[in-house]
């Protein structure tokens, strides 16, 4: 793994485009292994084999990019460095419930993976920073190329990609927004928003995956249609869906820049950050998205999107713990993270 | 009215002895004079009779203290200033419901107040910062010499001073002292220690004056006797518990003050004020009461309890209104607020 200062810092430590109101871009690719078993009808001989066909396809790639990658044979991590990526969204959730016969793949700087025996054989994924749908895609789009020189995927000239699930069969495509919307949610208009949205083939969920409440104000926008559509297609139907948001929210953020309700919110929470000595990461999430609405408004000018969203992902449970080097009891957790803001936030005013 | 320097502090800008436990001492005696009915069967022309005999006896008194005190003819009052006088607990709410035909004497200092035509003829009320009864009493007792050298009150041998209310016969006085007891009231100690106190004679009530809640763990302690009695005994009690529920507040201070959860509320408050845009009075007098506590264990270092007293005194509504010299809706109030808490606190760290 190289160590270049620049690829050093994580593709969350960063805000990119429209920073104010994207907090990030998901590409994920699923493919599959003409020749092997969809993963549930895997042997442990068979999974061991399509890891190496993933890991070799890689490792041994024809790009620049392929000695930044590093394998991790997930059933050698303990449980927190495993939940600990999760936290990053680097794999789902129900990647780490059974680890065996499972392998990640990862770029140096967390904005590629590819887990491994996942519910398709491959799924590939690219995160960036900010609202970069392309450049995302064609990441993505690069990397499957990569892997498709070497493997043959199963693939249907009416169908396209051939994958367990219905929900992608087609493209295999999912792509998504991570959106920070806190003036739309202020003012209860994400529910009425949510419901249209399924018509044209989009749906916009709570933090972070599936089943879940929206913690701080973010929200994943992303396509479901991956059938009888195109991949570009199905982008650009996303991205201008995410434009229309991203109005919305400002324009509402302008409306209600001076109610005093909104401004002490901003303020305490900044205040709150600053001085707690015990901090739930529910609790450090929801102010930190004020705090981060503060910033985009122009109120609070001396903390960086950077540092939020470093802290909004470093701060959870088992990263915390993973960075910290030591088990903790989740009370003690809280006592860290809160002195971790403390000694982040202590030049602000 | 002098305008000495030392004089021009208020009592209540001033922390005294157990400051960390008590924050004021007040001593009240009523009085009556002879030959003039009850307030509440006066006459219009009776009461300006007993205001002009009062009035009297304390500006020609034989004193130093008399030329420090300025009268005030209720009824040219503004409802504000009649307001703020409550919140500095000079009058009492009742005084101020109906204004006509009554007068206040009041101290440079506000640490002695004169009620002409309450509830009584003479509310004399002597108030000290910390834990000072026995000073207190000495006051009231000087002011009271002072009145009964020019007026003749009513007296019987064997009942005492004759008051209007029963409760009151006897001495006539109301001893009290007002107690922070945050470590009681966080462990939910102050029933059971209500309870007892009422077979001593005594009774402890949330904040200044009776139908309130505790706000901000202010409790006032006063005893209930006044009939066989006499005023050094029921001092002397008053003294006695006074000093046992300081003593338990300060171990149980002692044991609690390392808890995580206790901590972070001193922190946590001290933010919150430092930082918030609007702020009720409620509120306010709730996370000045946890800094108080703070400052009290020693965590809050940069703060002093003459501050806090000040601003728990001040920042009330119609005080903060007359200090501003200006009327205000509430919410204008609550961002005022905020704003004197900012900056009264910015230097503190």
């Amino acid at each position: 793994m190289s160590e270049n200062t620049n690829i050093n810092k994580k593709w969350y430590q960063k805000s990119g485009t429209n920073g104010d109101t994207v907090i990030s871009t998901r590409i994920r690719f699923a493919r599959n292994i003409q020749g092997l078993p969809f993963p549930c009808r895997m042997s442990i001989d068979d999974k061991r084999k399509s890891i190496a066909l993933v890991k070799k396809a890689i490792l041994e790639g024809n790009s620049v990019l392929s000695n930044r990658f590093k394998f991790i044979d997930m059933e050698t991590l303990s449980q927190e460095q495993a939940v600990s990526l999760v936290e990053r969204h680097l794999v789902s959730p129900e990647f780490i419930s059974d680890r065996e016969g499972k392998g990640l793949l990862l770029l140096d700087d967390e904005s590629i993976s590819i887990m491994i025996n996942e519910e398709d054989h491959i799924r590939l994924q690219v995160m960036k920073e900010g609202f970069a749908l392309e450049e995302a895609f064609d990441i993505c789009d690069k990397i499957d190329t990569m892997l498709d020189e070497q493997l043959t995927f199963s693939f249907d000239e009416n169908l396209g990609y051939l994958t367990q699930c219905l929900t992608n069969l087609g493209t295999g495509m999912r792509a998504s927004v991570m959106l920070h919307l806190p003036a739309l949610q202020d003012r209860k208009a994400i529910g009425r928003i949510s419901q249209n949205l399924s018509k044209l083939g989009l749906t916009m969920r709570g933090t972070y995956g599936e089943g879940t409440e929206p913690k701080g104000a973010m929200y994943q926008l992303s396509n479901q249609v991956t059938l009888g559509i195109s991949e570009t297609t199905a982008i650009n139907n996303l991205k201008s869906i995410a434009v229309q948001l991203i109005n919305q929210e400002l324009e509402l953020r302008k409306a209600i820049m001076n109610e005093p309700d909104v401004i002490d919110a901003i303020y305490r929470s900044k205040g709150i950050l600053k001085s707690a000595y015990v901090m739930s990461n529910d609790e450090s999430n929801k102010l930190l998205s004020n705090v981060r609405f503060g910033v985009s408004l122009g109120i609070i000018k001396d903390i960086s999107l950077d540092l939020i969203n470093s802290l909004i992902v470093e701060l959870q449970p088992a990263t915390l713990m993973i960075n910290q080097n030591k088990n903790m009891t989740p009370q003690e957790r809280d006592i860290v993270r809160a002195k971790i803001l403390r000694d982040k936030l202590f030049e602000c005013n």
